[in-house]
């Protein structure tokens, strides 16, 4: 089984990438990391959680469980590299989105939507681990990136009086786009490599939790301009309970940048829009102990209290 | 439930290693790769494959996802560094080998095994992702190395002639050393900063199997001398309808070094025995593509057909 499903990746793989001097087929593989720091990150994705394997075409599985990583990657502003894919795969053939597969057939469909999405950074495959199991599908990707001369960008940077952006529209991705959303990889190189960015992140969890995250580690608090946040089409397509802006705050899987700036940054960036698609300014950055407030459409503000999409 | 794991990862992971300038706590972790590349190795382990959690400690789980993935970082001859880890438990309490665990400490005694391994070998925690399920336990761990500046050992190097040695008595870790082996890092290390080490892998899925890959990679041909291959107490234990020899050669997780030198090396070695615990020279490379031949106790050389322990 893995030497079958290694076989087919070796083949696959190009051995081509100046990251990875020793790829598939030895213990470990090899990241050429000279004369620059290596940023990882890890996500691990599970049947249930992050997908329904039986509604979902696996080729988007694989897909997703890169994308994250590229979008973590792209919080902290730094050049995706390589990855290594680890994967534990249902040993009895399965219902998916796309029919009935066998254990071979899903693994090469996760496998090449994996890739598909790997040529699109120019992102090597530098190794894995693939078993089968009785338990369900769980595919865990570690991904690697490279800082630029500009140096990466963290949660930790955020400073009273900064202004808070999204690369944005949010909410109801659940809808589709959490499979199909294009980590900001370019976005965030664009943006650092021209403006100062005082801290990032990406938005996994929502929001809410996202923007409660950054500012616990940037010692701040923030406000939030009710107005101002963008929300998306899919979130006034829910169609539930909850109203579009609680969408925009509240659910996870936007993966788009949350970022704060000075204000003369913020100026200027609203100005420039330097990317495909508009940047929004959504609220500020205040001294404080990690407390979120909401200005509201009457003006008044009110404490809010951070949740989100806890998968 | 990742928050609070985090909070207690981050608080117990000493901040202090000089291979992890920015660690748990954003949304990547970054590794001080300058100057050397880096050696990277990925394992998923899960229930009912590499363990039966029902009947396993749990510490002893999270041991053993770190010490397959020491065990690679040896088997090419690196400094282990660091490491990210990835975990997804069961949502709900579950039984264990030490009685029926909440998810919170199912994911405590986990965590306690792999950093007690951890700080044992000095291998700093980077960066993590947990997440819980329905499904089974799942632990997928990268791991980080450094090269020493004799370079890494691959399993493509051998060459017709060299010898072929292994580091320890081989068969029936199933009887619990597959939980409790230490990882060769030190033998490893010290093989290689003072002999020239043609090839190497890690016994992981027994020595038929590992011989069979190693010579695949070097293009090579093998013999093993039937007589000298070191054969474990607990091959002798297993008292089933395989033989102990035949435990010492189709066993897998013995997690002992493989690895081949010049007969003028080997003779070295035989003389010096610089390790602790002796090392065992058990057949030869030999010219032809990738086919493992026996020299029997009777003298014969019968054809081997390398199969295994495919968990």
């Amino acid at each position: 089984m893995e030497t079958e499903f290694i076989h087919r990746i070796r083949e696959s793989v190009s051995d081509s990438s100046p990251f990875v001097p020793l790829g598939i087929g030895d213990d470990a593989a090899l990241l050429a990391t000279r004369g620059n720091d290596t940023v990882v990150t890890v996500d691990m994705l599970t049947d249930g959680v992050d997908f329904l394997l039986e509604q979902a075409d696996p080729e988007l599985i694989g897909r997703k469980a890169l994308a994250v990583n590229l979008s973590d990657l792209a919080a902290m502003a730094a050049i995706p590299t390589a990855i290594v894919v680890a994967v534990s795969l249902p040993r009895k053939s399965c219902r998916t989105g796309v029919g009935t597969l066998s254990t071979l057939e899903l693994a090469g469909k996760l496998f090449h939507g994996i890739q598909t999405l790997a040529r699109r950074y120019d992102v090597a495959i530098a190794g894995g681990d693939t078993n089968s199991w009785d338990g369900g599908l769980v595919l865990a990707i570690t991904a690697f990136g490279k800082p630029t001369d500009r140096g990466i960008t963290r949660r930790s940077g955020a400073k009273p009086g900064d202004r808070i952006f999204v690369t944005g529209p949010l909410g109801g991705s659940l809808l589709g786009r959490h499979f199909t959303f294009e980590p900001r990889v370019r976005e965030a190189l664009a943006l650092n490599a021209r403006y100062e960015i005082h801290s990032a992140i990406d938005i996994s969890d929502g929001l809410s939790l996202d923007l409660s995250r950054l500012i616990a580690e940037s010692k701040c608090g923030a406000i939030l301009w009710e107005t101002a946040i963008p929300i998306s089409d899919d979130a006034y397509r829910r169609n539930d309970s909850m109203t579009p802006l609680e969408h925009a705050i509240y659910d996870g899987e936007d993966f788009e940048l949350l970022f704060t700036v000075s204000p003369e940054t913020a100026e200027a960036l609203l100005r420039d829009q330097p990317l495909e698609e508009p940047v929004y300014e959504i609220g500020e950055i205040t001294p404080g102990d990690a407390a979120i407030r909401i200005l509201t459409a009457d003006g008044v503000m009110i404490p809010h209290q951070p949740r989100g999409y806890l998968h």
